[in-house]
């Protein structure tokens, strides 16, 4: 918790929503007929309503990106080290939108809201969302606001592929794309992670076929294994040998099945419990099947080039070298297919140690690099 | 099945079991007073007693390595393209011994197996049992056979730790040491991935703190994500791409948050499934820990070249290239600390897009490598 808020801070913030009620069409064919959006902004939006920033999260992220909701608040947003005055997304320079999306479990509706036609918990029931669904809704977020233009569209992971939808499914009204640590689709590899995930979850026998709200119980250890799962790949092989290395809980081994004896296990076993109390199921399940589905270029055959050759945004492309979840070769396939459509890219691929992760932290180059790419965009 | 046993196979083979009511000390502290080792031979042990080799067996291998139990086996053993008559292993000049390691479920005494002392399943029970363990078990039953050395001992990823390990428990008993697809010990992503499948055996309400067998339920779902996770990782992300891309089920996407979407998805289920039908639960959990115990170079504050100082015997060591769970650069370190050592040691890196799994497919370029090493071995 913050004694005192941080001079390059956005300070305390609020979360907003914003309600709407014409209905939104998915591409799953169904469609939402209420829906609520939480967002918070950070900066001031200028005049010419030109320097609006927008935030897309990844898996686990939310609309809580820079900034503290109280004193209490023990961390800050997750994305603090890149948003504020003199960080990359400077404040000072930029209007900063940033929301939960639909589906989430953070306060936009998601499979934890009531559905406004029945009276009940979506649960189960809650439609399968898609990038290019949130990024739909996101464009309306944006009407709301009175943003016609973003300056910059900004993701990491699977919010990478949200900037990268933007430029495809609205290409007038994203200038910049900044799309970090993320893939133009999911491997066979990745899928089969999500997968894994998916199974603990549902196999666990609290899920109850997704209905686990209304019946008052979590499953929690589902949650915990997808968590698990997930973490290893976002940590590098030397990132978690670096941190944790063979190091044990006690000096001498336990030989116990049942307890753990490294500390990579304690760490991992921690990790997934904490989450396990603060996610919903669903969400996750929502969010693994989002990053499955995303392909834009399967419209065009796969050509990726094609697909991006109707974006109007000039781009930047960040990965870094030990990330084996999206690494650098899937960042370079959309370079590729952007310099083959003739698109102004800048790729940066970064030294660092941490894995997936290291999207999420304050690396030097890291952040001369997106501050430097921040900086020349006009505003 | 086989219609007609082909000419390069051991044929019909039996196991037989060998029982030693000598009590076993552990690492763990406890010893077992009793217990059972079912093992296969193939080839004729020469007079000399000179010609014999042990295969050691991987986290769910077993005793069966080669040829046929019966005409109507759909598969012959597990290494049956390495083990036979004019293959690797040669049957024509090498009299092969294959176990079941302690604590396995194919016969062997393990937690499946019922405690003389008590009358009951061990389940929970059973000791925590280590490669050290499992080489010294592997000593009494070449007792028991006659054979006093081994002309080599072979074995792939956990068994090539096994086959590490007789260098320096035994090294008087050991001429050629072949580790294939091995580490000189677990990295810390390593233990996290058997964490993760530990936890999906231990949070199934139907492992019952281990006594399931007694209770008369199988944890199968923990079992199945277990597989899931280690399946992944017994893969490269190009083989899995190579064989399931984003190829669909069906032809248009489901939209189903329960339900398979991509080929890779189904595969997986079907293997962890399978595979939770016929293994033991606290097996698998005894096969991960013994794979995060092994680090024989502890004893020597770290030193590998040190500790394989006392070895004896000439080493190949061979990896593939694709191979992400033991990967060649932990293959070179057991090189590098024998050549510190100054060991005779062969080593070979094999192009393969197969991942570790590569070790039991009969890549030409390996079965070549493989062969010329044996070739030379005198008996």
């Amino acid at each position: 918790m913050p004694t005192v808020i941080p001079e390059d801070s956005v300070g305390l913030v609020s979360p907003q929503v914003a309600q709407f009620a014409e209905p939104l069409a998915l591409a799953c064919g169904r469609s939402l007929s209420h829906y609520e959006l939480v967002y918070e902004t950070y900066g001031e939006l200028n005049a010419e309503r030109s320097n609006a920033v927008l935030i897309c999260h990844a898996l686990s992220g939310h609309h809580h990106a820079a900034g503290y909701h109280s004193m209490d608040e023990r961390k800050p947003g997750w994305w603090d080290s890149c948003i504020g005055p003199g960080k990359p997304i400077d404040t000072r320079k930029f209007f900063v939108v940033s929301l939960n999306n639909l589906g989430g479990c953070n306060g936009s509706t998601g499979p934890a809201s009531r559905n406004p036609q029945t009276g009940r918990v979506y649960g189960s029931d809650f439609p399968v969302v898609t990038v290019e669904d949130w990024v739909n809704s996101q464009a309306l977020l944006a009407d709301r606001l009175g943003i016609s233009q973003w300056a910059a569209v900004i993701g990491g992971s699977l919010g990478g592929m949200q900037a990268l939808q933007w430029t495809i499914s609205y290409p007038e009204r994203v200038r910049h794309c900044l799309c970090i640590a993320s893939a133009p689709k999911l491997s066979a590899q990745n899928i089969a992670f999500n997968e894994v995930a998916r199974q603990a979850i549902l196999t666990d026998p609290d899920y109850r076929g997704g209905d686990f709200q209304e019946q008052g119980v979590i499953p929690k250890r589902g949650l915990m294994l997808a968590r698990m799962v997930g973490h290893i790949t976002y940590l590098s092989d030397d990132a978690m040998g670096e941190k944790f290395g063979r190091e044990r809980k006690s000096e001498t081994p336990n030989f116990d099945l049942h307890n753990v004896e490294f500390q990579v296990e304690s760490y991992l076993r921690y990790q997934g419990e904490e989450f396990s109390g603060r996610f919903d199921a669903n969400t996750y399940l929502l969010m693994t099947k989002a990053l499955d589905y995303f392909d834009p270029a399967a419209s065009q055959g796969g050509d990726l080039a094609k697909t991006l050759s109707v974006a109007k945004a000039d781009f930047c492309v960040m990965s870094f070298t030990t990330d084996w979840r999206f690494s650098p070769a899937r960042s370079r396939e959309i370079v590729d297919a952007l310099m083959a459509a003739k698109k102004n890219v800048s790729y940066l691929e970064i030294e660092a140690a941490q894995g997936h992760d290291a999207f999420l932290i304050p690396i030097p180059r890291y952040l001369q690099g997106f501050s430097a790419y921040m900086n020349r965009i006009k505003v």
